[in-house]
């Protein structure tokens, strides 16, 4: 490559002639789809912003100013050319490269992200801190159109009326957000974008370059008046509104950058980008392109397939079930479901409390909705399950994917808290099936259920046998009898347990406990006295978790059993691979066995 | 009063003269004035909405019809003039009328409320289910202006488009919301009611009373195209926009309801009202006579107050030192830091996520924000707890007001979550502190801390005495020795050990436990070799609590202790005083002592 070689620093950035960055930005984008093939990432959105990134790190500072990507998965370009070229081809490796900002990784990272919408309430807050400490630097919130509708970063477009302070919003509209785009902010977006003043805005640009800038400034605010869609959501909002502009001119892009960051109020800069740009398979389908696997990932079935397999299964037979989605269709798997159940699906973009709450509208009107929803991301309506679902008894089904031990999008992204905090929650019913018999019979049991039930199940490919010969409605299965001690866990963790049963020289008893709430106190009382040593397996925060639902039990019980508890720690996880991971924490039928060996030892 | 008697019925307001109308207004009025003062409640809200209400309930069908309050502290008159005049004497009191709408208390109630912004989604619900299930009724979501500008409302807005259902959004504009209105949708709001078109629209909708109503709406339609300010935000979401009305003419708002009925889409109506409308002192201080306490409650010095006088007190020697609240103001007691420290506070409205992560982006920036919040709303903003504040060990404290079980607003406004969920959160450190001394403390740890910490306390009146010597720092403060039983408990629940030790035979040793996360693992390791009965007391939901907490470190250390556990169980707080709902839940000293000594004669 011409320009990104090793060694490749923002400050080689800046030495760059202006009229050679068309093919720095080739550079970076073939560089990614390269690295993005191997290790598995975001691929269209951070193709669709290399032109853009590029503008701003040579019109900002990046080490004092505060650029805060949203989402941050589009943040593979600026990764690059802020010094870490020669560590992406680490990304989302164990101990490499974040798919997304990190602050303890560099200091040109300002703010972590991998949830939707944060960015312009961090950078409200990033601005009063400046203001408040004295400080000069720019704060930029850069944030594309899919995550625009979600209500955080909606609350924060609306509290930017009265912060009264310096902020620029740089808005990537690729117009595709991660499947297709929803509402009627979208709508906007579009017909200001099909709006004709956009080349005479850029030859206004264009022609302001030999003048001063503050005279410039003026002359484009007035004649932005003049040229733009008079009214918009963002004036209503009393946020200054320039563009739409061209996102892949690098040029025109620093130009309105430069004239951004001498305007003395808030001001959104809407840019149209192509998703996937540069590669022409990724333009064509920029939803399948949205992220991609490692190459050479083996296509098994996996746990949302056979999830959303049998929904519509359920469907077929039951026309009160619906379902949801918050901008996940292709991750949850339901494609089919959306095209033979057009009018009972429900695709509501980045919007996981509003999903939530009218699925409760929905249940109380009489029908019967399904909300399919990663666990991290159920993070974001937990009030939503409480207040409108669960406090109401209503028969929502959430159907809580990427549960657990999550893999390589790191911190942001794993699921371990569903089960700590719906277990708080009255009235729901929790079931963490372990292979495709248990889900299925978890599924027909919440199909029936006149109140909310909450079936969580991993990320990837589900086992292709079933493990235990299952009772309908059995709360703790018994896979295998032991002597004693048993192991007790749920989901993935069943297959941990058996391996371990396999290894072990005395065999412990395996309890699949599928129902984690309500327990099945009998039954779990019946093994209390049964074993001396009881270990539970779990993927999710221990606190709140099954280990200490039992071991409350033990005590309540005074039973003389010693607990031992395997789960996820008190830490904050980094990406790896979720068999990584599992090392890591001691989800592992060798750390298992040694650590039964040593209290074993102890007596 | 002349309409307003004994078996009033929602028939007898539909043989109402129209001309009497107002009469009738005024004694729903005079009627909720004289309840909630004996009561409590919310009364301005209430009042403002009285001739809105009258409307609605002629024009709609309140047992077909879906009507959906939003946040429901304005459901008053709709209660008394639904069938529940007779027992609307019982407001809030322990198995009288609920505060807010309740499915289970009447058929006119169709949605359970207490928290804001739920309605626009809820109601789209009914809708979709009301086309699936091929029904014929009316949905209705009636919000006010400061509930519209949460995220949840905000996400429902711009989903609206994308339903292609019909639709009623009554917006009730009181220009006041809880105290004082936020943001740029405000100012939208404020300049569609200064539009001098209103006059004009008043007529319209006069002249129109003969013509028919199909007729008459097609002229409205067109006239208010013309009429009305072109553009406007629910335009732009493509939500037709009429409006503004006289919220107080009934007559009128009859005639806007029975024309909304035949349009076949979305439709929002703007109605301007009085918050306090027909009580001069609660139209002259809004805010004040938001909600209002039951006469004669005693006014001692409040948790609240206490906390935000600390907080002043250390932000003068740290002007790094932010403060914010989410429309709670009064609530939380921050009227005179926002008076001394006005750069420094922040109101951001009903907008809790947004709160969350701007404090994180202001604490990224270098500040120290503390985030007033009540453990209930702390709902609301979870993720951005765990995702925005916690992942990044940013220094954000959170001082969660009304904890605990907090009295007569019913299970909506129940604080029994914060513990269980804030467990499960890696880098959080948790305070519950007991009395003013343990309290001070917490907050000058929590200020010097490079991280997150969570205090909670509860509703009510602060001890006038502090209970203990306290150790700076000490995680787990022993009160009194004891022998055989210790009981373990932290916040309210001290003063019940301390009751439940004055009271018993054998004395057990009494420990605060403030410091919830991380616990101390040595002194409590320390505390199960002493005792062979431990019991844990904590108001919150169990799951996750204290008790399994310590069960889990019986179980595990093999300890021969007996745990007993006392907190909130696994239901839906119903409404009652603080003190009925301890002891409903037997979190007393005589169920303490009764439990024990049954659980002494077994053995």
């Amino acid at each position: 490559m011409r320009f990104l070689k090793q060694g490749f620093t923002r400050d080689d950035l800046l030495r760059i002639n202006e009229d050679d960055l068309p093919v720095l930005a080739e550079e970076v984008r073939a560089f990614i789809v390269d690295t993005v093939t191997k290790n598995g990432g975001h691929l269209g959105s951070s193709l669709g912003v290399v032109d853009l990134t590029i503008a701003m790190l040579r019109q900002f500072d990046p080490l004092n100013d505060r650029i805060i990507f949203d989402v941050g998965h589009q943040s593979y370009p600026y990764k690059i050319l802020t010094d870490r070229f020669d560590k992406f081809t680490t990304l989302r490796l164990k101990d490499g490269i974040s798919g997304f900002p990190r602050r303890n990784e560099s200091p040109y990272d300002h703010f972590n992200t991998g949830h939707s919408s944060t960015s312009i309430s961090a950078a409200l807050g990033y601005a009063k801190a400046r203001d408040l400490l004295h400080e000069d630097r720019q704060v930029i919130a850069f944030i594309g159109d899919a995550s625009l509708i979600n209500g955080l970063a909606l609350e924060a477009l609306n509290y930017v009326h009265e912060t009264n302070t310096k902020l620029i919003i740089v808005l990537n509209d690729n117009r595709h957000s991660i499947s297709n785009r929803v509402g009627g902010f979208s709508t906007m977006l579009a017909r200001l974008s099909a709006n004709s003043s956009y080349k005479r805005i850029k030859n206004a640009i264009k022609s302001k370059g030999g003048v001063s800038l503050v005279h410039g400034l003026e002359k484009i605010r007035d004649t932005f008046k003049f040229m733009l869609k008079p009214n918009n959501l963002f004036d209503e909002l009393d946020i200054n509104y320039w563009g739409p502009f061209d996102g892949h001119n690098i040029k025109a892009a620093e130009k309105i950058f430069e004239l951004a960051k001498d305007y003395d109020k808030p001001v959104l800069l809407h840019f149209n980008t192509i998703k996937g740009k540069g590669l022409p398979e990724a333009e064509a389908n920029p939803t399948k392109y949205h992220q991609v696997s490692p190459a050479g990932e083996k296509k098994a079935r996996t746990w949302s397939e056979a999830a959303s397999q049998i929904a519509e299964e359920l469907a077929m037979n039951d026309n009160r079930i619906v379902c949801f989605t918050a901008a996940m269709v292709t991750g949850v798997k339901l494609e089919k479901f959306a095209r033979e159940f057009p009018d009972r699906f429900f695709d509501v973009g980045i919007a996981e409390s509003h999903m939530l709450t009218m699925a409760a509208g929905l249940a109380a009107g009489g029908m019967r909705p399904w909300v399919f929803i990663y666990s991290t991301f159920l993070q974001r309506a937990m009030d939503q399950l409480m207040h409108d679902i669960a406090l109401q008894n209503l028969p929502v089904v959430m159907m809580v994917d990427r549960a657990g031990l999550a893999g390589s999008d790191g911190d942001t992204h794993q699921g371990l808290l569903d089960i700590p905090w719906g277990r708080a929650i009255p009235n729901l019913e929790i079931y963490a099936p372990c292979d495709e018999a248990t889900l299925k019979d978890a599924m027909l049991i919440a199909s029936k259920r006149d109140g909310p039930t909450l079936i969580r199940y991993p990320r990837g490919a589900i086992p292709g046998e079933n493990f235990a010969s299952l009772v309908h409605d059995e709360a703790i299965v018994k896979i295998y009898d032991g002597e004693e001690w048993a192991l007790l866990g749920h989901g993935p963790s069943v297959i941990t347990m058996i391996e371990t049963r396999e290894k072990a020289t005395i065999k412990p008893a395996v309890y699949d406990v599928r129902r984690i709430k309500p327990l099945d106190d009998e039954m779990l009382e019946d093994i209390l006295t049964r074993y001396k040593t009881i270990a539970t397996l779990e993927e999710n925060y221990m606190p709140g978790g099954l280990g200490e639902a039992v071991g409350a039990k033990i005590a309540e019980g005074n039973h003389n059993v010693r607990l031992m508890r395997f789960g996820v720690p008190d830490v904050c996880v980094k990406h790896a691979t979720q068999s990584q991971q599992r090392e890591l924490y001691g989800l592992t039928p060798e750390n298992i066995l040694r650590r039964y060996e040593e209290q074993r030892t102890l007596g």
